[in-house]
């Protein structure tokens, strides 16, 4: 049973908090977060203890692992914090605001030598996973065109946009990861168009809320990634790999199985109203993953490096946005 | 160069001469009605002469092959005086009203040893068929249940009803055909349950609207077949193999490939708006196997002995109808 | 927090204590099953306190609920414990193997006046309940046909079979009672054909492994119900509600949204493995009813009565499979 | 009756010709080809008459019409002489293989002021056009994305290709049709990657075979298009229009309804073998138009215009191929 501290209890904290409260492999046994009724809420329904001051996390011995679930201007810190204190750490995406810290703080980990994971949980979407393994047995031959399209039902608030980092970091990023991940290969050039199309306040905070991003890949394969702020019909998220010998397909989903037929139309449910209800699932298998390489005392994936190359790809893709040229990816 | 000549240019007769007159081996060279002009209508598109007395059709040594389209209770009499002038015949279902007509014009039809087709078309529609190949390929394995689904959008007239031998003989009947071609096996028992739920009119003429049947086949199999005069939603025809394999459907059918997403749902559009849209295809289909038959000097099929078939099936089905009893399949 | 303990930790017990363990209106307090190693299994990961003795369940005034999850045979002795000693009440389905004996439990139950809930979760399911909605809000007008689909992937044993009462009471039965609910109407009359087409021991076992069920209901509305012990792709059910005004369908489901197109196929990622598989999330589901029910003082719907009656439309279904006749529902 | 010569009788000459052969208010009087057989072949069996020498035609005051089928490096020539001979005209795209010579032969064609149509038949696939339908009635609010897909099941032959223009102006030029014709707009700026995948003697002629195009319209909105020499599952056609109220799909389309569900999988008949199966009734419905159009005296859409537009937009879509930089779209 790892023993695990989560720090961060707000949305996505108490998800994981939740989760690790569930697995039977593991046991949430301190919670911590600055607003500390939201860290006693969740410490009520699952037993946690919890802790006031963030550093008698990291000086817990009996602490085997930390959680980093705290807002993204906070990673850097914690992630250095928790490796030095020898924890496992899952940290949840971003690394850090910028490539640079981003660097930083993973040599920092790298030094302490201790494993860490980042948190693409989109890559533990079963339907994911499932193209992944085809394109892994070789299903689609050589791969040509990848086509990704991430689509959410409604724009964040002016606030979060302004310290997001833009579209390329805070939305895009998940798919240069799955990108990244689903061919084995990595980009070698990336051009990027914008538009403020849903929010004028969304551009003059220096950002674009739709996009098309296109990439090579050094295997010669071409890229398509469409991002927007507001889908008008739910969640909407869909990969599409062609290759050589065919093509996999991760759907668009439906949040259920109903049909009516009337008149001259079908008329199904349609998708998840949120990212949230599409990929739940994901965020359990992601951490069942974690779990499951420390008991293993295998190396979690994806890694921090992992979350470096994404980051670096987000950085270049808004560069394109902003430059209107293409980028050549250097690291 | 087959030459045929149709007799009988209402609506389905129409649809045959236009074939026939767009086949390349086939040559449309005489059609004939008692509504003249509906025939002069058919000649001026498709370049066929136009007889008025149909006796002249019969004895034109000329003429190879004769399509009988006309109302249902000329067919045995058209049957037996083709037949008898040596015409190679594709008749429209059924081929009588009533069974004892039906068996003694096939005899006549035996007799003269002339190849007869029976316009069970929907054998030929292209998903239909597959599924055909699927069983016969031993896809599904042993055949287990079968389901099929027979739902027109809009009820014909009273008048119509009146005089079409009830919903077994005149809409279930295409269904015991499919059952008996999609399994090369034959039922053993029949049960049938009906009610009047789309127009009283039905029932006070003595019909039923809405009924399903049971069926058990010599091999054990189970069969159900589902009809309504009536869907609101367009023509609702569906199929479904169950085997000890697995199972064969062919799906309900889209109009047009299009969908909107929308809010919560996502709408497609709909089904076929009738009958005909959704199994157009499949008179040219069956048409040009006919042709080929012909040309190949084969027995066309659906034979004359599968019309019979069906025919004392949906008798016996109407008899379980009237009497609530299940009811044993003897010739 | 409602204070519940579950009797019988086998499979669906060992869900239902871990749907309670992180359902938070609930406290999982005690298990007890006559294996002791099950019990103290569920007890371990979910912190619930091991009873070896159930009738100190029943005498624990501290436990305001019970879940029935043992062998049916066992159903109606705890059911009336659990209720002359004032405990709400989960039970599983079937009520008892016997209609008599069910009726006779549900007699002590009406007379100590305890809430009792029946494990009918299909109810639950989030796609059927969507079809039920559907037509509560007319969407499709008059029922006219309801087609239900029940296949199992596999058989269970021999010895299962010989005392589960048979197809129609053992899986059909969840069937009849989709069926009441769906339609808010009865049947009232059955006919069913079965057939041993998977397994020839359970013909010897003097039960049916392919049937169809047929049924009128009172309102006119026709009925087909065609359950299997073996569908070769996995666990197969399907909603289909026909009206006047539309069809509302509960799909067949993907297990996960992946598709691969090569050559001349696409090949979707299939059916769920087992029915668990696809109801799994039913279960919480139901038993959140439950316990929204008790903490608001309600009936928990589905009742014990609805197990009543899916119970007897079950025997009249057996008796005309044995029969070969159609026979009246009369209670 | 619409009296209509067909010059080039190669494959599309030919589906033109039987078309025109069935449509009821157009008569085929007269076919030509350089190749003598192709054009007796036609006229067998749909009763034109030959022409040996194309002057003929032009000269033949009673030919009403002209449908121009012949190689592309013909049409400017036939344009211009059939513009002069004042015969309306339907002309398969492209105009030329130049953008300045297919600006100089329409200026011909303005001069002579007859009705001409370009045969951009994709844009009257009844899917598509119910897309179009659909945006018209605002069903997708104001465009933001487009993603179009063109992907053929294999590639024509290098002699082709090297004639061809190259992919943009071959293969993509239909879907930037599809774009001004779906979004009532205009792009502003191209941006298009492409690569060598499918063939290396491909790019040795200086084409490519696998290609994704950026564009930006004077809306604001984004669009890609990704077009593919080779999809090893059939002919891949697809629309999504993405807007601020929903989106608008063109499905992907299978050949024939079928469906075996088999072990963990879900087989269907996949896509349409070729691009030919897929839009064959395409072909017709733009026929249909064309008469219909000069039935009433209107001017055929799409036109000469449209056709110059799209040849345009394939050219800079060339040219950004070749630089790697955007182009901004200027006439």
């Amino acid at each position: 049973m790892l023993k695990v501290a989560v720090v961060g209890t707000g949305f996505i904290g108490s998800v994981h908090a939740r989760n690790l409260a569930c697995h039977p492999g593991a046991k949430l046994v301190a919670v911590s977060d600055v607003n500390l009724e939201s860290a006693k809420r969740i410490a009520a329904t699952t037993g946690a203890k919890v802790v006031a001051d963030i550093t008698d996390i990291f000086d817990n011995k009996d602490i085997e692992a930390v959680l980093i679930a705290t807002p993204t201007n906070t990673h850097v810190d914690y992630l250095k914090r928790a490796a030095q204190a020898g924890k496992a750490i899952y940290c949840e995406k971003p690394i850090g605001l910028y490539y640079q810290e981003a660097e930083q703080a993973a040599s920092v980990v790298r030094a302490a030598g201790v494993p860490v994971m980042l948190g693409f949980n989109r890559r533990f979407d079963a339907s994911h996973m499932a193209v992944k393994q085809a394109i892994d047995h070789g299903e689609v031959g050589k791969i040509e065109i990848v086509q990704l399209t991430s689509r959410g039902p409604r724009s964040p608030s002016i606030e979060y946009i302004k310290v997001s980092g833009g579209q390329m970091r805070d939305q895009t990023i998940h798919f240069f990861d799955l990108l990244r991940w689903l061919t084995n290969d990595e980009p070698v050039q990336i051009y990027a168009i914008g538009a403020t199309l849903v929010n004028a306040a969304i551009g003059e905070a220096g950002d674009v809320d739709t996009s098309i991003v296109s990439l090579r890949m050094t295997s010669g394969a071409l890229c398509q990634i469409d991002s927007s702020r507001r889908a008008a019909y739910g969640y909407d998220e869909r990969i599409e790999v062609f290759g050589s010998d065919g093509l996999a397909e991760s759907r668009r989903q439906n949040f259920r199985g109903m049909s009516i037929y009337k008149g001259r139309k079908i008329i199904e449910d349609g998708l998840h109203p949120g990212w949230f209800e599409r990929i739940e699932q994901s965020y359990y298998q992601a951490l069942d993953a974690f779990i499951e390489a420390i008991a293993q005392g295998l190396a979690p994936s994806p890694s921090l490096e992992d979350g470096l190359k994404a980051q670096l790809l987000a950085d270049q893709a808004t560069e394109s946005l902003k430059t209107g040229r293409s980028v050549k990816v250097v690291k």
